[in-house]
């Protein structure tokens, strides 16, 4: 296909260099900014823009990989005419096509993208949705060629396992930075973390985390909770994120006969 | 060295085989589960006893591998004499032995263990204190003939490090389960979230997590977060712990001057 990728960020890098890698042409790239979108045009042999004036009429698919708030001012700017027009947001719902788009979807690979590193898409989910069968069937064979995990979802499940990324990604790193600061302050490397970070994520994902909990507020051991909460006084904040997501895996864990 | 083993939990079980495979010779294993001390046993065929008056008065070394709060009903039970003993715990401070023992330390490997799982110490950090130069001397050797990374901390930098890994081991492991839950109620798979939970786990061991950090609280962007309140709405305590770390995340990364 001939592909207009609209976007020079993480995203859009990684999926442009995956979807030439398979003989895809991206015909252009646009960007806000003029030395990303030139970076990224260099990279990918192409033609760059930063005026949304500029993006071609004629391509086969439109892929808007910007900031989720920035989808709604480019759908607003450009007409796409019939094309195929597609973002790449997991919290961005496809009703933001309507009034705009024709013909128009969302290919949503569930990953965090660094600019640097590369990406082997091939075992990452995409979750993809159209406004019919046919472009279904066109985004789930393009898909397909960077991944074996191609799922359709409709907007509202999408923004369901957005929400469960944020738990398990985001939020999850920002107790990776509370475990990086609570040992500065002992002059101690973060790195001494790193196996019981990576062995924990394993366990989770090889089986069901609600099996594998462990820790003092799984066996409500309050001695020790009353003891990290005195070490915690200095961080207030963090104080009241440790009694509440204590309570919280207590709460979960107490009855045998729970959701499980 | 000759060492008697009291405890026969996931701790104990790997760090008896550990030993035993460096060839030292484990004595004798206790659990108050005579089941489990004969299962013990028997992988590390050796004898077992499942009352405290059958400690044998002559081992080299005592490693108390039992659950935290069970420590002290040990040292309360047991004449260990002038003989070295140990404990396992990340939170039991080493004054746990005072008025019972003449030669101590702890030896805490930071790690999760589960029972079935092999583990190779090798890469696990060994944090070990104890009462003198001497038995610090004695622990080192022994703990650095199973792991690389042999580290002298006192009580209070243990306890740091064991509250760090309440936060990057057990509250993250809260946090896969919320998402195992948000995606079971759209009937989807927690499995898809394998590649990005993974991703997560090793950008922020191979970088600082402060600097990694993505998602829509850093960006600070309301309306997704909005969003996400409203789907939360069934769970009203993970509202709540949705509300407390976003605002944390944005807290943190406000400023471009902070405490990094």
């Amino acid at each position: 296909m001939r592909i207009s990728l609209i976007g020079a960020g993480n995203l859009a890098t990684h999926l442009g260099l995956a979807l030439n890698e398979k003989n895809h042409q991206i015909i252009q790239v646009f960007s806000k900014s003029e030395e990303h979108a030139s970076d990224l045009g260099s990279r990918l042999n192409c033609p760059f823009c930063n005026d949304l004036s500029e993006i071609v009429p004629d391509a086969d698919l439109y892929i808007i990989a910007v900031k989720d708030f920035a989808i709604k001012s480019v759908l607003e700017s450009v007409d796409f005419g019939d094309h195929l027009v597609v973002h790449t947001s997991g919290s961005v719902p496809s009703s933001v096509f309507s009034n705009h788009c024709k013909n128009y979807g969302v290919l949503y690979p569930l990953q965090t993208f660094s600019k640097e590193k590369a990406v082997d898409f091939n075992g990452i989910p995409i979750l993809i949705e159209a406004n019919n069968a046919e472009n279904i069937a066109i985004l789930k064979n393009l898909a397909s060629e960077i991944s074996e995990k191609v799922i359709p979802l409709k907007s509202g499940q999408r923004l369901s396992v957005h929400l469960s990324a944020v738990f398990a990604c985001n939020f999850v790193n920002h107790f990776y930075y509370i475990a990086e600061q609570l040992l500065r302050d002992q002059q101690l490397d973060f790195k001494l973390l790193k196996p019981i970070i990576l062995e924990t994520a394993l366990k989770a994902v090889n089986n069901s985390p609600r099996l594998v909990q462990t820790g003092p507020a799984v066996r409500n051991e309050k001695l020790v909770m009353e003891e990290h909460l005195k070490m915690l006084s200095l961080y207030p904040e963090w104080e009241r994120i440790y009694e509440l997501i204590s309570e919280n895996i207590y709460n979960t864990h107490k009855t045998q006969n729970d959701i499980f």
